[in-house]
């Protein structure tokens, strides 16, 4: 399907996401979404009527794989960069999506003022991943504002999710694994009680790069962890399970 | 090299650790080691003059490694259980090792009258896997002394080793991976820094069924978390790496 260019800003393009016609509207110069948002959308547990909360949910990338997916009755994503927020809003439009997607432009923050305590299913989050002030930046560009914790922390966006979800509700999350011990920490703290976990490694031999991680709001302790996802198989070939999540076995 | 049979009593047995010659004295009716001590062991950082305390010692099986790997100065296995500590004293003397290995008869919670603060490099613990409660048990049997928390938490484990160790000292243990998020949260109330992670898997594509953890007193926060370990390749045999750990390689 050709999708129609009306909708995207000079240098923004449209990518096929591969998924029951879906697409989406990027711009290269700022934050295109990667392979860690496919795995979070593919990893997370969604119940059928579930009402779903992205946080910094960027070009909304992940509202929008969900909504492929046809995971959850309804998506809000929550991105506190405007032009973010108007990209992802075009999107919506572009999938016909209006009735299943909101995109609001705030603060993570700020949750408290957009949404009522614990009325949301589940929580989806991929933020930014490096901690404010560690690595080069220059503040003011948005794709820093994406990778780094410059206007929120990890504490900010686990606290949150807890906020948001009804008791039993679930929170997904995909990060770095350097930092796996802060994530847990941090959501014993918010009484989110982490059930499943993956890792994700180049290949068998490699030291995982990402983690998934999924929590239960005021669940019980026990988690359960999968098998390392390898992106490459021995010939640099992507592995089986890798094309299974993209779509494309 | 044959060991003196005088030190063992009835049904026990001398086993060959296939180490630099040396043995430990087991009874097969109570508990005897496993991989789990002998990937505890390789895993833990221990630096040449260390002085080492492990904790839930059993029959020794920890001191008897790093001693054999040479690694550190001097260890102290803890035991609860007098008959399993009078066989892991036997096996210092088998061993010729009383100069380099004591063996305390004591109980973990009671770390504070058996050794000073903070006057340990390094802290090992193997320690029971299975919450109180959990799971069919004779609560009088040693070998479920040694596999549940009868006698002692993880809790306890955890604090004694932050009593223990010196400040940027190191902690490490071996346990279930559905236990990673409590260990976690218990490591950051007592200020213990997760530095090193690593998963046990019987292959690649198994879920884990171990995870090795050390972690560093009063460390700064950043997890290095390795490939996950396989103990059998495609073919069912013992990876390189495995055999590698055990010295068949």
């Amino acid at each position: 399907m050709i999708k129609d260019r009306s909708l995207c800003l000079e240098n923004e393009r449209i990518d096929d996401l591969e998924c029951n016609g879906f697409c989406i509207i990027q711009d290269p110069s700022f934050f295109c979404f990667g392979m860690d948002a496919v795995l979070l959308s593919d990893f997370v547990t969604v119940k059928n009527r579930a009402k779903v909360v992205d946080l910094c949910t960027g070009n909304g990338i992940i509202p929008l794989l969900l909504t492929a997916k046809n995971k959850g009755e309804h998506v809000t994503g929550l991105e506190i960069q405007s032009h973010m927020a108007d990209m992802a809003k075009r999107s919506v439009v572009l999938n016909e999506s209006e009735k299943r997607i909101d995109i609001i432009n705030g603060d993570v923050k700020n949750v408290r003022n957009l949404f009522k305590r614990e009325s949301v299913d589940t929580v989806t989050c991929n933020p930014p991943y490096i901690v404010d002030g560690k690595g080069l930046k220059n503040p003011d560009e948005p794709v820093n504002i994406a990778r780094h914790e410059i206007l929120l922390s990890l504490e900010d966006v686990i606290e949150a999710a807890a906020y948001l979800l009804k008791p039993m509700g679930n929170f997904a999350m995909v990060h770095k694994p350097f930092r796996l011990a802060e994530i847990m920490s941090l959501m014993a703290k918010y009484r989110l009680e982490p059930k499943r976990l993956r890792m994700i490694q180049s290949d068998y031999e490699a030291e995982p790069s990402m983690v998934l991680i999924e929590a239960s709001h005021y669940g019980k302790a026990h988690l359960k962890v999968y098998p390392a996802l390898n992106v490459y198989d021995k010939e640099r070939n992507y592995t089986k399970e890798l094309l299974k999540i993209y779509g494309k076995e």
